[in-house]
């Protein structure tokens, strides 16, 4: 397997791909998920699928942010769960920013924020918004995704067989996060841990200070019964296509003949 | 009927009504809406809805917000269009803390944060979060909440009748909107202009910079065909009932006897 | 009446307009003034001297800013009074900053920040400054005026006949604005509370903290009896045509003829 | 002459006077000042009156702030003229706050910003603002105050007794300013280049971006004939012994025994 | 091996280690180190250091940090090369300041930032001191330690006994950081392309722009030649003995039994 | 002697110099410096030093900067010490950036940052880089200096004759600033008040908070005994000499010849 972390090269080797190939930043989380599940889960779930499409597109990737924002209670847990170390919107913006802005100067023109933490998407798209908005030209261009906005409808039945999918905001250390853990780091699955809990009735509102009764105590949303890698399996085959499709696309890319 | 707007109080009846009331901040946008909609949508609903909770909840209303975070494309039409005048993010963010702040130091124990424009929900949710971080106490809380969380499952088909729903991203200046816009300020909508042009495949990721031809030259996301006057109304009459419900359980209100 | 409130116009109706009018932004304040006045005066004055100027110059009204800079107690009775709702300096600059660059970025060349509250002036010449200040062309042009600015001299003597002018600073729910009130707005006075308040010897300075004992309980800084809608007129009708002069002459606009 | 100039002291005679004594912060700008002038007056001129201050109120002078807030044209000539050394309204604001912090860590409980700048004001008493505003107790306490608030109404017919007094604004590189520098630090005025020069009619806005043609090319904004060291000394005394006043009586002062 | 990195753990495992241990913070930079070492090396040795401190301190790792701040010329090659990925100070400072809040509010109270990266010192100074500065309790502690400050005197003649020591600012992909490497992480070392190249002159100040033609091609700034894995071994027992002593003493720790 | 600083001269003589000549910013700290040396040590220092520069360059001085970065202990002493006034590392950048700005836009295109506090190098730096970092040419440039990195070799066994050189940390306070002083401006040196204290163990590492008890009652982190202003003299001429090389190099400057 040919080498795909940037930090792994040297500033020569590094030289030569800025211009032509994909950038893949995997952007995550340091965040409660469950009793069953790390707390780096948004982290493996961006960097593994920043892996398979780097494959896919000729890309490569950069380190991973791992700290993100706020958990909000209803599609994370909220701040009250220890080991749910957040940062502040601004605070994400900037650094988001700066580091769009190194990679355009040196040379990158497309370049992917592959996001697997929800609260996330709005302060990376003020970063992408921020850096971008005086530019004429289409590229460099930033494209920012999420496996979860990319499942094929017809693949969510196989998902949820057992149980009924809910909403995508309960999918916090569910069914679908614990599969696809299962299916990239089994060993980080607890699978004795795994639960039918969750939130009965979802706030159809936000309110501060955060409730201290709405989370289940073991911080799932949703249950994560059901879960299985082979299920994992088949989201990250799915999600992936999908998004090759749109990715090369917006990139003018070739499919890869191997 | 008697005065919601504190703005027309002077400064001796506003302090009287702070510390039991329940105060509401309506909050929109100036922004696009197609060829049949004023810029002051988002606006006009917030306030509108505000009047008929501040009536239901003895509550007041403070000055409306009218210039909110930046149009999304595939949620508002994007910065392209004229008219759309976007805050940036930490704008938005310190602007309702210096708000928020002040109105809690006057006494308000209860507040809403009634939003219109699906973009400022984050950048709302950041400030209240900051406001209200280090605070142990339940009082003041802070409420946020957008009229499309809550709408009642059973009453989608009867706006939905000649049109399917595609998901409330689209509802832009479309059926709902149009709907509320008819039953809250007929002389704003030109009827003659709806039309029923739309996106037809939603992207599902965002890019940058915007695409150019992504959108109807209109503005429109979907069809306001259909629209009535009376479909504005069953959209109030039902998400001020849903509003009501958790407004008083959060606030422990006792609903008001006329 | 035509529609001067771009806020009432679709984006297409208002692009149309954007490139040889003027805009004028309306900014206030939400502020005690007094026991006969509400706290929107600073807004309504803004509102109304926006209206009156829009059909002179053939121009157009964004919307209105309601909150404003600190109170500072010696113009404006100072932060201890409830309805007081206050911005730090900054959030004010990168607000309007932020307002300024989306209406440029739209095409307006001839821009009026129309101020009625005193203190708002640095942090709104701050902000054009900023956007402004690489500018090599003299368009677009902002012009930050006040209408307290704008009287004539010889006009004064009518407005204090009864009462002596003791500066403007003092002139906060006093003479002036009352009588602006009753012109523009009669139902938001209370003439009955009008009072012969006030502070009798003005500080030279400025203190941190302010002083809890300097302001009248009122909030009042100097007597508002005298006030008439007459005298309202007399200053409105003064100052527009003085407002006139230079926004034609800035603006390189001729006189309209009916 | 005993030490008043805080930066002369090692840490422990520093640390025995912080309690009880008043500190003076001078604060200027670094600012054309016509043909005849420095561009240091303003500092010169909050320095030396903190040493007449510092004499009689037993007062120590911190190091002065010798770059203020940015040069508005109808005060101070404006940003067009080389010599004059900006800082954004924000660096103002903050630097103050830091400093004003510290003081009063070390525990100042009777501070003085003594501006000489005009455009400095809203910035500076913004920091303090800041810096106070969650205070309770009375003191520490703060005093902004600038030496033309403080001239007597009775002796201004000395000062203007050859030119009419045309306003505070206007008094930049004009007699006062003048005069007083003659007084302060002779060496530094150029006598030979006095000029009657000035601006005609002082509009009664701002404008941005600011005029190339308003100002006299000497940047002075109205006539220096007549000024004399005199004149200097008669304002310098009649200003102390006003300050005087407030500053014994926000501070609890007795007057000093010699 | 116990478990570590408490991105591996379920939120409650890691609440229980939080009130008693040591966590420790791993800070590098994406930076360019020369030809023969790759992009993460100030990473790889933070994590690598921070896994023997663990050990050795019952202390626990949270995620790297692996972006820092700009590399400056003499000590890391500066901006000008493809491959370093700067953040601006003020973010790296917001970013630390947010992380340490969040750690310190889930109970940890010794913490150390292992700083691997030069340039990141007084931005991660600034964030811990902004976060602790009002704090009276000795508890909780951050300390800030780098490698390079730890060695013992007696150990570097047997690092550098083949090429002199000339500083530490030019061991930058030099004998130190190449033998750590070596020792580390072998298979990211091209030992084919260690060069004798480096400056000649050190500059004694800092110029902006950077020059282009100071630094070699390589971007080493001193020789490689000599680096052995037996070397970096040699730092890493020295350095960690030297960093245990000072641990221990500021966090109150005995010594391991094992 | 010709009018160095430029704080003396009228706009039009500062008009003529700024083009062609040095400008030097002298950049100190308000600091403790023991019982024998006044808080101003590091303004007296690099104001001394600009003047022998500007003589030397036909250079001029702008006003200085008297306030500087946060004291660290074991380079200054720390904040613990009434008298160390301490800005924010955000907002000494930002200032130096606003007045860098200002006098390259009136024309500088040699600008040497002298500073005489440690503690400031970082962000002096920072401000620099975000004033130039996307300029092309090389001029305008910026240089960055400080005197203790421009010592020879081999005067530093005339000055550390009677005591050893133990680092330049330590040497706040000691032999070099002492003699400094002495040479500079004896009358603000105690003479009777030097001491043999200091630190013995100088930690190799930083912690929050700090110490209380690490540093000598009296703040010297070294000696001072066997300075003298001859050593102060020595000091002087050599650094003087080497930095005319190279500031001679940069700006491309021929040897004055007088």
């Amino acid at each position: 397997m040919k080498n795909l972390f940037i930090e792994n090269m040297t500033w020569e080797e590094y030289a030569n791909i800025t211009e032509e190939n994909v950038l893949i930043i995997p952007i995550g989380a340091t965040e409660q998920h469950s009793r069953h599940l790390p707390l780096s889960v948004d982290n493996v779930i961006s960097v593994n699928f920043a892996q398979r499409l780097a494959k896919e597109l000729n890309g490569f990737i950069a380190p991973a942010l791992s700290y993100g924002y706020k958990s909000n209670p209803t599609s994370g847990g909220g701040p009250l769960f220890p080991g749910t170390i957040d940062l502040n919107g601004n605070t994400l913006t900037i650094l988001v920013q700066d580091i769009l802005n190194e990679f355009i100067k040196d040379g990158w023109k497309k370049i992917i924020l592959l996001n697997s933490h929800y609260e996330n998407q709005a302060f990376l798209a003020e970063a992408a918004d921020l850096v971008i908005k005086d530019q004429q030209e289409e590229f460099p261009k930033i494209v920012l995704a999420s496996w979860w906005d990319n499942i094929s409808e017809d693949v969510m039945p196989q998902i949820f067989d057992e149980r009924p999918f809910r909403g995508w905001d309960l999918e916090h250390a569910a069914i679908t996060e614990t599969s696809l853990m299962m299916y990239f780091e089994p060993d980080l699955v607890k699978n004795d841990l795994l639960t039918d809990e969750g939130i009965e009735n979802v706030p159809r509102y936000q309110r501060y200070p955060v409730s201290k009764t709405l989370i289940p105590k073991s911080g799932a949303l949703y249950t994560s019964i059901s879960s299985t890698p082979e299920k994992g399996k088949i989201i990250v085959d799915d999600v992936v296509d999908n998004f090759l499709v749109f990715f090369r696309e917006e990139f003018s890319l070739e499919e890869l003949a191997y």
